[in-house]
Order: C-alpha cells, then sequence, then structure tokens
C-alpha cells in the first residue's frame, strides 16, 4: 500500500452527483446525444455501468472484480440530455472518486472514455460501420476507435513506449517499473500500458515524476483496456487517454499499432503470451526488416524470469529469434538509451517509406493474430507445438496455448470447463513440451500463478512431456 | 480597389508548389488518404479544379467567374501522399496566393476546407451516410458537414452574426458595412457571410480591426459557400472558417441554424430572396415564439432600399410581417446595439429550452425551404402569389419568383430558358403583382439588377400586373 | 476620413468610469501603489492628463491638440488604491473610448502605459537612477524605460521595421502605407511608429490585414512616442506596445535601438530631421560596416519628394551618402524585399558579433545626437553649413537647422521667438544653401510646410543663398 | 531511498557543459551581464559555485554538506556573455543533473535561480538599493527579492500552503507528508517549502500526483532557500520557483509574507524554533484578529511529537496561545479541510481590507523577528525566558534558546563556542525551565537531534531547572 492508495480506501461510503463531462462529447448531433441518453436504459446499461464503476474504483487493490460489485450494488449511471449537452448521472458511487463532493477532473475524463467508447462501438457495429471478417477491416476499425478516442497526435515524432507486464508483481519489481518509467520521462518518452496496478502503473508514475522535472507538459499516459479486465485492472487516474477497445485481440493490435516500442517487464503466463504474441508478428516474413524495439526488462533479484523466458523462446523457435528482443537486467538508464535508440530507427524508417508516425499501417498482423482464440479442450488439443511449420505459426499458437492456461487459471467460462473435463492437455514435440513444463513450474514456485484467493496453485494443464 | 486588392491584381503570373496542408488533414485513415488522392483523378476533379482556383484568386475583381478559368488554363490540383500524411500540388497556380513563393496561412487554410469538404460530402453520398429525403436528413446533413469542417464551437456564448447583402455594392454602402462589422467586433461578436466581396467583405475587415483593437484572439471570421458561387464570390482570407456546402439550400441552413442573428445590408433581387427565405421560415407556425434578431440596414443614402422591401412585404404577407424585422437606417452602434439585445434573448431561450448554443436544432424549417426550386417557365407559372394560403407558404412561393428572376438573369440554366422560352411569366392578385413589379423596377434603377457585361438590364421576367 | 474614424467622432460627449488596468501593473509593492495614487495629485497630475486625455481621443482627426483639451475641460484621472492593486478613475473622459460603458480594452491598455512611464520615470528621475550627463548613461536610461514598458522581446528573430513619414499626409500618399505595412506583413515583420495619423498609422493598418491572412498572433504594433507630441498624435488602440520617452531625443534613440531598419515615407520638414538624425548616425566613423537598412519609398506621384532630398544630400554630404539608404518608387513589394534582406544582414550581423537582437546596444550614437539642440537665433545662427568638417558633424549641424525650422513652425518656444526676433537665419556654404533653399521652397510648393490653421506658408527662415 | 534517488546515486562522475539559461535572464543590460559575468570572478563566486553545486547535486542523501564539496572539487561555474545573451559554463559538474549530456531543464532553471538571486542582492546591498536598518526596509528588501525572482503572482486566489518540518523525518512521517501534500493537490492547494528532502519533498510529490490526476497546470512548488542551508538541503527539481534569500530571517519573512497558511510536520528543534517564530508573531497584539491557519500534524506514531510541543506551548504562554494552532493526528484529508477552510477565511479578510493576495502586507513582524540572533553563551544566558512580560516577547526569547540550540548542534560557529566555553546555559522561571527541559529530553529519545555523524547525542545545553 502506498501513500496515494492509502487515501482511497474501499470506504463503502457512496456519492450521488451530477457531473458535466470533461473534454471529449462537447459536439453532439441530437441523434447522438439520445443515442448516449438511451445506453443508460439499453443492453449497453451492464457493460457501461461495470466499466464506469471500474474507473471510479481506481487504485483499488483488490485483485477481484466481484468485490467492487458487491460493495456498491446500488451503484448506477445514467445520460441526461441537459442544455448545451449532455450530463452524467452517478447514483451511489464510490466517494475515493470525489473530493468534497467533487469528482477528480481525471477521473472525469475517464468516464467520458468509458460512455464514448463504448457507445461508438455499439454504434458501429450496428450500422455495419465496421468490417471485422478480414485482416483489413479490423485493422480498420481498430484505428476509427483510436481516433475517435483522439488517441493520436499528429505531427509528433514517435516517442511512444508501450509497457507490458504483470499486474501484480512485488514491490521490488513496482519499484524497478517506476524506475525505468523516470529514466524514460527524463528523455521525452510517453507511456502507454494496459491501464491497471503493478507494471502498469509503475512506469506512468515514475515518468509523471520525470515529466514534471524536465517541466514537460502535454505528455500522454494512454491506457488501452477492454470491458473484460477493465474492472480488475482499474486505470490510474494519472492515465489521461483512455480507450476501450472491443475485445484483447483488438486491445493488443491497439499496443502495437500506436506504440513505437515495447517494454516488457516480468509478468506470469499472460506476460508470457503477450510476449509470443509480439514475438509471432515479428517473425512473419512480411515484417522483417522493419524496426521495432522489444525489450525484456527486470531488477537484479528477477533476472531469473527472462533468462526462462529467453531459454524457452531459443529452444522452440530457434536461436535466431532473440535478436527480436533484447534482455537489460537491472539497469533503468540503459533500458531508456536502448529505448530510445530504437526508436529513432522506427522514425528513420517511416520517413522513409513515407508512413504516418501515429499509426503503424505498415505491419503485417495475420489474421490468426487478430482473430480471438476460444480455448476450449479440443483446441488446446489440437495446437501444433512442434518445428515442422513457419515458426510465426508455431509461436501463434505457443501463444494459444499460453492464452488458455491464463484463460483456465483465472476466466471465467476456462476455470468452469477445467473443472468439468480437467486439465487442458497440451502436447507436442517432447523437448519443446519439457521446455514448457519447465517454464510454468518456475512461473508456480516465483509465485507468478498467484490466483484471487492465494491458495496453493493447483494446475489446470497438463504438458505431456514423454 | 482598395489598398489590398491593388496588392494582388490578376497578373497571370503563376507559381507551382508542393503545400503541407494547414490543419484540418491531421489523423487519416489509409483509406481518406487513397480517397483524396483519388479525388485528384475522379469526377471530383472538375469540382476540386474549379474550387481551389477560386480560392486561389480570392480579392480578385472580376465579377465573371469565367474568366478566371481562362487565365489560369494550366491550373492543376493534385493530393499526394507523402511521409505522415498528405501534400496538395499546385500547378501553374496565380502568383497572388503566394509570397516569395510561400502560400499564405490563411489561403493555405482554405484550400484545406475545399479538399476536406468536397471529399467528405462525396464519401458521405456514395456511402449512403446522408438521407436527403426527408427534412430530419437534410437538417442532419447540416450538421455533419457543419462539424467535420469543425464550424462550430462549444461552450461559446452565442456571438455569431450572419451578414447578408449584396456582393456589388455601392462604395457607400461597402463602407458602412465596414462600419457595422466594426461595432459588431468592438461588442465581442463574429462574423458569417457568404463570403465574397461587398456586403460580405466589409463587416469581416471593420470587425478585424475592431478585434484588435479589443485585443480579441480566436475570432472567428466564418464564410458558407457552395460550388456554384465560389468562383464568383471567391473568400477573402480573412474568412478563418470556411465550409463547402453541397447546394444553395444547405447553405441558407446552414446559415440559420450555425448564425444566433441575421443583419441584411442592401443588394439585389438576391438578397431579396434571402429576406423571403428567412421571413418563410420565421412566419411558419412552429417557430413562433422563438426568438431570431433580424436587422435590415443601410447607410443613408440606401434608406429607399428597404422601405421598397418593406412596403412589398406588408402588402404581401401583411403589416404583421414586420414584427419579424428591425430597419435601422444609417447607425451602425445601434445596429450592434440591436444585435446584441436579440442574441441575448436566444441565449435566454435556448438555455431555457436546453438547446444547445452551437447549432438551432429547434426552428422548423420546412421541406420546401429545403429542397432545391428549378425555375422552369412551368414552375414559375405555376406559383400561387395570392393570399388564399397560408402566410409562409406565399413565403415560399415568393422566395421562388425572386429565384427565378436570380437564374433567368445570371445562371446558365436559367438565361438559356429565357433564350429559348422568353421571359418568365408571373402571376398573382393583382395588387401583389403590382407591387412586385414596382420593387423589381426600382432595383433596376438603383443599378441592382447588374449584370456582367454592364449593358443595359434587358428582363427576365413579365409580372401580369392587371 | 475612413470608416473608423467616422465611429469616433469628437463628440464632446462625456463618461466617468473607475477601470481595472489591463495588465503591466500587477505585482506592485506599497511604495509604488502610494507613488502612483500620489502621481494624481503631484506636479505629475497636469502631463498625466494631458497624455491620458490623448490616448482616449485617439483616432481624432484634429491637428490641433489645444481643442481636445477645450472640448473636455473637465476630464480627469486618479490613480486609487484598491483591493488587490490599483483602479483608474476616469472623470468625463470622451465617451469615444467607450463600448457601451466599457473601456476598449487596446484603449485601456495605452493608459496603463501612460500611467507606468509617467510615474517610472519620475521616480528614477527623483531617486537618481539615471545618470543623463554622458552618453553611456543616457543610453542606459533608454533601455531601462524601454524594458520596464516590456518592449523588447527576447528569444525573437529580428523583425521590426520602423516607419517614419508625415501625420499629415495626401490620400494617395496613406493609402501607399497601408500598402507597404500590408507587404512587411504578409512577410512576418513587426511594425513600430510614433503612434499619429498618417505615414504613422498606415503601415500598422496594413501588417493587421496581412497578419490576419497569415493567421500570425502575438504581432507587435510598438507606438513611441513623447510628452510633447502625444496630443497631436495621439495612438491608435491598433498600437499594443506604447511608451512615453521622455524627450525627442531619446525617443528618437528608442527608434534607432529598437528598430532593425527604418522606412521613411514622405513627409515634412520633421521627416527631413529625421533623415538628417539617421545619416548623421550612420556616417560616423564608429558605425561603418554595421548594418541598418534605410529605405525612401512612396507612391509614384510623390517621387519628386525623395528626388529632392536625395539631390540636397548627395551636395550637401557628397554622393557616397546614398551608400546608407535606398529610394524605392511606388513598389510595396519591393520595399518589403529589400528591407527583409536587410534585416538578414542585421540577424547575421549580430550572430557574428554576439550581440543582442532586441537593442542595438553597438550603435554609436554620438552624444551631439542625444542632446537637445535649443533652436534659439543664435544657435541657428551658429550653426557650421560648411564641408570644411567631418560629415557627420556636418549632419548633425544640418539637422539642428531643420529642427529649428519644426520648432519656428509649430512649438510654442519658437514660434514665440520668430514673433519677437522675425526669422531664423541660416548662413553657410553657399551652395549647400541654396540647395537648402530649393529644398524648403519646394516642400512648401508641395503643401508640406502646412501649419494647423491652413493659412499660406509665411517661412520661419531666411536662408542665405549669397 | 526512493526510486528516483537510487536512479542518480552519487557517482563521482562529471559532465562539463555550456548551457543556455532556462527563462528568467532575458532581458538583461550590458551593465547587467557584466555583473554576471564578473561575478564569476569576485568575491561573490565561492558562493554562486556552493549554491550551484547544492542545485546540481539535489536529491544526493547525505546530510553532510561537507561531502558534496569534497567530492566535486574541481567543480567551477562561469557566466559568460554570448550572442543574444549569456551562458552559463559548467565544469566538472556532477552528471546526475544531465541526462544523455542534456541538463535536466528544472535544474537548469534552478541554476537560472541561483545566479539571478545572488546578483541581484550583491547588487542592491552595493548600491544601497535597500535599508536593512528598520523594519519597513526589511519588509521592502523580502519584496523585491521575491519579485524579482517572480515568486507571486496576480490575480490568483489564496491557495500558498507552506510546510515546515523535519529534513530528516523517518518513513511513516515522509509517507505522511506525502499523504497531506496529496490531499492538498487535490484540492487546488500549491507547495511551498524549505526545499530539502524530507518534510520538503514529500508535500510536494504527493501534490504533483494529485496535480496530474486533477489535470492541474501552472501548479507552483515554491522553495525558499538561503545561502547557509543550500547545501544541507538541496532543492528537489519538482520545485519549480526557487528563490534564495540573503538569511534565515529573511527566509522566515518569505515564508509567512508569501503563504496563506502554514502546516507543521514532527521536526526536530529546528521546527520547534519555527513553531515560536510564528506564535511570537501571531501573539503580537497588532496582529489580532488576522487570520492564519496553522496546523501541527503528524501520522498516529508521532503523535507525541506534538503533544510535547503543545503541552509546553500552553505551559509557557498559557493555555490561550493554542487558539493559534490546530493539532489534528493521522488525518490528511481532515488536515487538507481545515487548511483550505482557513485560507478562506484569508481570502476574506483581504478583500474586507483591500488587502493584495500575493504577499502579507498588513502582517506586523516585530524587528526582533527580523533581526538574527547570534548565539553567544552571553545572549544565551541573557534570554529573558519568564511569564513577567508580554507573551509575544517571551515566546522570542524562547525562540532565541531553541535557535541557540541549533546553533550549538550543528552550525560551525556555534559548535565552535561550546567546544571552548562548554554548553549553553539557559534559565529562567522554574516551571517553564523544566518542561524545556522534558521537550528536549523527548526529542533526545525521539532520535530527533541527531547528528551528521549518528553518534549518541551530547547536549549542547543545560537547563537550569532548579
Amino acid at each position: 500500500m502506498n501513500a496515494y492508495q492509502a487515501v482511497a480506501p474501499v470506504s463503502g461510503k457512496t456519492v450521488s452527483a451530477r457531473i458535466s463531462p470533461a473534454g471529449g462529447l462537447d459536439i453532439l448531433s441530437r441523434n447522438e446525444v439520445a443515442r448516449l441518453r438511451d445506453a443508460s436504459g439499453s443492453g449497453l446499461h451492464a457493460l457501461l455501468r461495470r466499466c464506469a464503476l471500474a474507473v471510479l474504483t481506481s487504485g483499488n487493490l483488490s485483485d477481484d472484480p466481484g468485490t467492487i460489485f458487491e460493495q456498491y450494488p446500488n451503484f448506477d449511471i445514467q445520460v441526461l440530455q441537459e442544455d448545451r449537452g449532455i450530463k452524467i448521472e452517478l447514483k451511489n458511487a464510490p466517494d475515493q472518486a470525489f473530493v468534497d463532493g467533487r469528482i477528480i477532473r481525471g477521473i472525469n475524463e475517464l468516464l467520458v472514455a468509458v460512455v464514448r467508447d463504448i457507445v461508438y462501438v455499439a454504434a458501429q457495429l450496428e450500422s455495419g460501420g465496421f468490417d471485422l471478417d478480414d485482416t483489413v477491416g479490423i485493422t480498420h476499425a481498430v484505428f476509427e476507435i483510436l481516433r475517435n478516442a483522439r488517441m493520436m497526435r499528429p505531427q509528433v515524432d514517435p516517442n511512444l513506449v508501450v509497457c507490458w507486464g504483470g499486474h501484480s508483481i512485488n514491490r521490488d519489481e513496482y519499484e524497478y517499473t517506476k524506475r525505468v518509467g523516470y529514466q524514460l520521462g527524463l528523455r521525452g518518452m510517453d507511456i502507454c500500458t494496459g491501464c491497471g496496478p503493478g507494471a502498469m502503473k509503475g512506469p506512468m508514475k515514475g515518468a509523471t515524476i520525470a515529466h514534471a522535472k524536465q517541466r514537460r507538459r502535454n505528455n500522454r499516459y494512454i491506457g488501452i483496456t477492454e470491458p473484460g479486465i477493465i474492472a480488475a485492472e482499474s486505470p490510474n487516474p494519472i492515465v489521461n487517454n483512455l480507450v476501450i477497445m472491443p475485445d484483447i485481440e483488438k486491445r493488443l493490435e491497439a499496443f502495437v499499432r500506436l506504440g513505437h516500442g515495447i517494454i516488457v517487464f516480468p509478468g506470469g503466463v499472460g506476460t508470457a503470451e503477450e510476449i509470443l504474441y509480439m514475438l509471432g508478428i515479428l517473425l512473419h516474413p512480411d515484417n522483417q526488416g522493419r524496426p521495432f524495439p522489444l525489450i525484456f526488462t527486470g531488477p537484479r533479484a528477477s533476472a531469473a524470469y527472462f533468462e526462462q523466458i529467453d531459454r524457452f523462446l531459443r529452444l522452440a523457435l530457434g536461436d535466431e529469434v532473440a535478436k527480436y528482443y533484447q534482455i537489460i537486467v537491472d539497469d533503468p538508464a540503459a533500458v531508456a538509451h536502448a529505448m530510445v535508440a530504437g526508436i529513432d530507427k522506427v522514425r528513420n524508417h517511416r520517413l522513409d517509406n513515407k508512413d504516418a508516425f501515429f499509426f503503424n499501417w505498415a505491419l503485417n498482423i495475420p489474421l490468426a493474430f487478430q482473430r480471438p482464440f476460444r480455448p476450449t479442450h479440443e483446441a488446446m488439443a489440437a495446437l501444433a507445438l512442434h518445428r515442422g511449420r513457419p515458426r510465426h505459426e508455431l509461436a501463434a499458437d505457443l501463444r494459444r496455448a499460453f492464452s488458455g492456461i491464463v484463460a483456465g487459471n483465472v476466466k471465467e467460462e476456462g476455470v468452469r470447463a477445467i473443472e468439468q473435463n480437467g486439465p487442458f492437455v497440451i502436447d507436442g514435440e517432447a523437448d519443446i513440451m519439457r521446455a514448457l513444463d519447465d517454464l510454468l513450474k518456475a512461473f508456480v514456485v516465483q509465485h507468478r500463478m498467484k490466483l484471487p484467493g492465494g491458495s496453493a496453485y493447483e494446475p489446470c494443464y497438463v504438458v505431456r512431456t514423454a
């Protein structure tokens, strides 16, 4: 617990207020105002209420989203039309979002983002504005959602660093993410994360202090989330640009298209999934020669995490995979140096190719990475985890394997499947399987598999190592 | 000729340049860039070239658009994709738009507006984004075009004064429009006109000086035009918000929805048409009780113009029509006072009704005023110009009568129809016809019917007065 | 009379108001507030009242300052201490400075400048803060007054063009000054003049329109005046930086130290004096090699003016003097080109010499040009107008000759001396005297010697031509 | 050690660089540039070097200023004249002030403040600009130094909270100061401290995060220091307004005149001195009825500190003294509430009395509090610590007693005096002496008397308790 969280304990106290939306909902047509107002009453209402509550309880410590809804059972949100625009009516909202009865400006902005994105996506889906069946259409939808959310800034040199990593890392790792954010901030980098605690908050806090020291204004602390995780990883109000993508795959694509480089901090099996996602794309033949800085880093005590990842990646995908990432141990300034240098290459490459700075149109993200993977027992068993296929396809299936384990660990659907049918069986080429098993066991030992409850970890998978 | 026009004579000299668009075309998707680029090569190209040339010859003295195209026969415009966005390539462009080879910033912005609006409207029409068959759909299209052009500003108190009047008024009248603009500017009003010379330029110039004296920034000099007249009434670069509406009716609706009050200066038969348009709307039963300041004004020497208009309006529509407008002779400060007071009522009315300040949603503009009138001999003969019908319907037909005369005077289609079939015959209730005939004759005497050529006026109509 | 002057006729109507000073008097010590308040009651009061009234009647047409004071005999100004700062209390002030009872913002700022400068100079003189006995001390005082008035802007490239010329030029010449100002404004130049009508207003108005077209903000329209002429040449409120120098010599030095180049428009004998002042400095041996663009220009019809000046200068000071100036006839764009090129040389020269951009420290202005010349009959007779001395010293005495004629024409002291003792006798080398006589006669013929009254000109001098 | 300090360890590595001063040294006269340049070579040089080094080692952990100078023995600073202004040349400067060879912008600004204030004060003292012999003159000097440093902001409502307290408090207390700063920041308060570690840094960091969440810009983090302590309490670069007052008394006066309220966190005997300083002023009869919020606060575990202080104050100065302060234990939000309410009273009082918001002119600070106390054995023995005198005079002598102990503990002069003559003897009314003795003993027990070395505390005083 740090000073600021302590300030806003889950008190259960509530506030009801009618607030004027801060920015972003200014010039609306009558139709749009009506649609927003109706959203409160339609099928979107549950989604709106859920996301709004997440934003209002920002900074909460609980890992279990369920508890939030239990604590504020009477919370409600309505969008009203009033003179000159709209108002947002909150009932029985958590009082931690308010200061002396007035909503914190940053939280107001996040609330506006929630309303804006949910209604925009719903309207586009309804009107057929998005074509989600092919790769071009999906990328187009990602672009439109980001533009509608004003996530892109023209005339700005590439400087957006995406930070990935676990949301429940230890104190040592958390402090390290702050130090890296601080070094990035000193060098004028902006930060983009999944917005939540841990590795998603530390870099932003560090950068905030560095930006203040450098007297830098117009900083961007971008959070990209999706309805399924926003409750568990509620955005810190330092986030001053929030977008809610419709699902995990579009969220991942948004990171990759918006960011100019990625730093991965230690995390769990979810972080491993993200690494495989990124490497799968970078390994694709179409993407060769396109610079994309990717750095794995952590404090000294966490060095083992990336050593194991590295060993596994080399074994499964060949030593050459290591040329796509850089591992830096316990040296925030070196991380910042490497990222700045990498982004400089990105900048020059885009200039040479007359590409936009604000969106990475050129990167080929195959449909396999855009379409969601539904981790059934059959799908898990069907993964082709052997070397006799293009490396980026193997990477795609390895990502699916990790994705399945995440689901089996914590997602409602996955947990139920495990309860009914026993653990997923993961099979494939023998040495890859052994390496995978070792990696997963190491995660358990390092407490990176921990569940909400905190009890000993019971694996949801069996890796066929022989 | 004044000092600034002298600066930019129609020299016929040309410049070719590749320019970076100033504002407004920042964050484009690949599709949009492609569409812009393609516009140069498609059916939109002629339209684009025509409007661009009008903007580039801003301040030209000729009343005859044809001459411009003759003078710059090799002018061309292409939209190119370059790094980080688009470029506009101009070939053999009039050198008056440039200073030492660099395009004047204000003209650059107008050029961007031209490209933006032409492509946006075309894309919406193509994709079925607009429903132009009913009154709600048309209003919605007007709103969307204005929003896409960023014409509306949130959180700003009503202060937008629309100025109408002739584009070839005499020097005395022109100076008067400057003085009125100056008085409006001193009181913090912004100006919206059809952007062209005469009564459309004077108020903006006057307001510019007043705004400078009041140290007012963020001033808006809004020009609303349409492809058919932009060449004849090319926007002065003082205009810092330009929008090109698809046709005359949407342009008129844009004036009425955006503006918070209207001032009418002397003009010709076109100005009479505008007056009837506005009064037809204000007379509609649905619009009773909605404040809308409408002021007719001119210098002492032009007092007769509005006396005649007033007499005609009262005779045709009843004395009560005069409650919808106010005539002020030769007193710019009084005009400004009356307008400020009128807009204050608009402000309070919108607050009471929770209406937006930036768009007059509440005003009912019947479909009859939204749909274009095509002035054939049949249509002109079919006008029902008698008192046995609702006044707003009679006003609508009177407007059509004036509209037909404008077309018969100067528009290609109308002129040809007259050549083939002789003058339009306008018939109706006897005293209205006599009054109309008197009014039109007065216009002739006052040189308000003048044609490009300058020869004696040969009427394109016959009013049946007996 | 143009549109804006018409707006503010000398109506004699008055307004009394208590106004909050706009900018520049923010953080004052108790002592300073007391000093300002006391100024209203002290010996400074007459000066304060006089200058304030000039500012409040800005745009008046009368050439005779006396009339202003007659028209507003009950005008008074007091500085009051109120919460959080000071207020300025105006009694019976000309109503033309107000819009609906509220003072025009630009006039408010000019009023603040008047109060600020009068009190600052008085305080410095009283406390011995200025050393006015030597050249370094005078220059230092000029710098301090300008800095206190925030006239200098750091980090800005040289772009300040000083415009000199007559305040009662003809319409043709006035329009020409606007066109030159327009061309300068298009090229990003700022304007500095003596602030008054004629050649001092035209360039600012032209530049205002050009700056608007170029969307240029943060424009500077600097007016430099002194108590003796402010009433006759009251600052137009386009002036957004006004400073009141203590006397004519410091005003001239301020022009030369602040400006990066000078344009001279046609004027009378006063303009001739300014030309000799500038050339006297540029001819000084210490100033050789320092670039300083000096351009004489006017419309076609006024070409004779500069031909005669040129002829006289060459005859008196040698043909080589012509290398210090450039004459451009009827070509505003060429004037702007030449000035921009000249200022570019100034910029490079200062960079090479590590000189400030905002103040021309390096130029040597000899004490002879800094000390006021009191034109008595003895002093005029004692001028050494012959070639047997350094050219810059001859130029200094020629300037004194013109200065004496100005005084004999219009200044109270000079006029009285002429009444008592007859015309000044100007003697010197024969051909110089003949040339001087021709020049002065030409001024008479061209109506450039006109007096407030407008009667035929009766020379206040006799040039000994034989 | 926290994340950011770790980033900048005292590495001993150095950088030499020529930097452009950031803000504040823009428009200088030739004289001023020369004076700055000469400062490097004059008697001011040692002072300049010392303060500059403190600023450059900001964030260092050492409590012992001596070590800094030992670590950077070759550090030097020179002010140079270059084109368009001055440059600051640093030789062998600590590399922690730089990021990739470029100085951190915030540190650049602090460096400029150091140069500015040292030279300004020296110039004023030299020229006789300050009259330091009477109370009005001293206050005037304080005002002028603050104004020259642009510390005051006009047109801003009172919102400046001064935070006092120890610079080497424990972790728990430090986190608490952050939480209080956070609550103040959420409510739009700006922070002013002595700029150093501990209680002087925590509130600024907390407020920085809160200001970011509230999207508040133009925040002020004011540091007020003086040459004697700047090395020990080097300003954190979050400080964006730094002023170096000439001595401790003027620094204390600056806090009281600038701030609108004061919060005291736990500290040592120095904090006790500050409390007595403030109470001595508030107890003065002239200051009755002037609101001045004064709050003592700390975390639960530190409650004893203020209980003891409170007990001592009541005993020595009477129970009524407690009405001048408020004690709040472990409740940051309550502290912020109380401060906001108190400042609201200050605001209304100043409005009622037409007092400036930016400087507390009205408060009477007697000369006794403005003149430095030199703690010799005689002076300490001469303190009149008994109740038979006005309370504010007794408070003044009590303050002197604490001041003497501070000096005897850590200041060079005081330590030497103790070494030579043994401990100070403090005598006075018996029960006050006992209470004082108890208080000091408690400080020892709570480790609030700790010395740089860290050894057991050997008192430098003897309190005569019988």
